[in-house]
């Protein structure tokens, strides 16, 4: 089986052993990879990472001690709690101290035609809901995170920043949570796919100082939280969505004298992303710019890393 | 009557015209004014202050429109709103868009034998309270902020960074409202005040990362920020209390992995101040290191900013 190799920013395609399956795992075959920020920030030396990249997935279960779950697919969370912990019995695994994380701490990612997670990591992936789709299971959840962490009036007016994947999902989760979002991006294409998607778009005029009570920064740049923070109204609250290697200059005055709350977003339930991905409410499709073989990954992570793309798939050989 | 005036640096005491009071104004005669922190950055260059400095202060009121006011010892908000807009209509005209601000913007301090100040931000002092204790109502106020913004469960472990006037004001509230405050500071003469006062000094050993769900930075440095972060657990809050001019070099990855929230905290309620004065649950007297007349206040700047050193206090011709 063949699996992406990640080193020193050098993207690779190796011939692999088939993964032992512990207890409690399941052996997965996967059907799609999605490329994220993340992905290519692993690339740029964020965690010091070498392995096998990939979090965002769709796969079929080939092996499993629970019967019923074998040849179903599934989507997974990506943090491997201990399940033991304060954390986990709150139901908080994913802020668990052991934990490691599915292609990024200490697990070999998803980013390969056979891969393992523990069964309770699993969501069975409802038989309507196309493999394309599903594969936005994880962004779509780290979207909805905010929704989990801030509570937003029905139609209170939210700035989005930023018109990458993550910015156009945040947009699309938000609106179906009854909010009035102003999407705020660069990229003409990007900007008229959201509009498609139903998203205002916001005009100039409505950069405005001390505008908006909830502002949420995807730029995934440096430039985008003090941006955020002088678009927030006093008393407001600004989502840290992007993340970005290294230090961030940051003026605190205005945080302090406007007493404006920043409030840091990561994961996500995947409970709350498939009923959106099976309703429509939050459309997908449109944010694929490329679909390729997974031993093409070189040039995939490549390509993902142009301007002006949006989400990249890997296709295994998987059913799809 | 004499003022202090500040410009470029320098602090020098003038012969200046008594005041002209306006309608609904009432003019006050300096009894104590307290150099802030805040007083010490206005000298450095903060907002390119010019003029009278001075927003700590309790005095005795000489003319008003309400005869009732006459005569009495006062404190007051130092935010001039304008009592019409949605933040005055919701008692947070301390956010007012259109305020002024008493010695730091547009309003001339305190530090002057005569000021005005509005009648409707005017709060007697209790006849059983002293001047030099009620001059910290405006600090103890902004201490008492974060109780206002931030629900804390009685028995939380709660850091608070920097062991300075503010910080022990802090420490004082916080442990008065039912948490189990930690006060990490650098200076054995103010931990020993500190700990006089009933507070306790935290020990290397809990400077543990990720230890606490609250930790207020009040150290007044750039590095508290990266500091209080590190310290505070995943979901954890971190109150930003420290006014640092310029910019603050932030790693914003522990903050989106941790999903850290950033509270700005600035002005707080004199109502929530004067009875925690009064009832003796924060004490001040400690934390008086000098007192000294208004005419020495370049003398008493310059004191105010030595190592060691907590509150300065400017004493003028008012009756004590």
């Amino acid at each position: 089986m063949i699996s992406v190799h990640l080193e020193k920013g050098r993207v690779t395609v190796r011939e692999a052993r088939r993964p032992r399956r512990r207890p409690g795992f399941a052996l997965i075959q996967l059907i799609y990879g999605g490329i994220c920020n993340t992905d290519l920030e692993l690339k740029r030396g964020y965690y010091g990472f070498r392995g096998t990249p990939g979090h965002e997935f769709v796969g079929q279960v080939i092996e499993a001690d629970t019967p019923g779950l074998v040849g179903r697919r599934v989507v997974g969370d990506i943090n491997l709690a201990c399940g033991d912990c304060d954390w986990c019995r709150r139901g908080l695994g994913r802020h668990c101290p052991k934990r490691s994380v599915l292609g990024i701490v200490r697990q070999p990612g998803a980013f390969s035609e056979l891969f393992t997670l523990p069964e309770r990591n699993l969501h069975k992936v409802p038989d309507s809901l196309l493999s394309e789709h599903a594969v936005f299971a994880e962004p779509l959840a780290a979207a909805c995170e905010i929704v989990e962490q801030v509570k937003i009036p029905p139609g209170t007016e939210v700035a989005v920043l930023g018109d990458g994947k993550l910015g156009l999902l945040i947009a699309q989760v938000l609106q179906a949570q009854g909010a009035e979002v102003h999407l705020f991006g660069r990229h003409a294409g990007k900007l008229r796919l959201a509009s498609d998607l139903g998203i205002a778009i916001a005009s100039p005029r409505q950069r405005t100082a001390s505008r908006y009570a909830f502002t949420v920064d995807a730029t995934g740049s440096a430039a985008g939280l003090a941006q955020a923070v002088s678009m927030t109204r006093p008393r407001g609250t600004v989502i840290l969505k992007s993340t970005v290697h290294g230090q961030v200059p940051v003026d605190t005055a205005p945080v302090i004298v406007q007493e404006i709350t920043l409030v840091g977003s990561r994961c996500g339930r995947i409970e709350r992303a498939l009923p959106l991905l099976r309703s429509g409410k939050v459309k997908v499709a449109p944010l694929v710019s490329d679909v390729m073989p997974l031993r093409e990954a070189p040039r995939a992570f490549a390509r993902a890393a142009e301007r002006g793309v949006l989400k990249v798939l890997l296709a295994s050989g998987g059913t799809a």
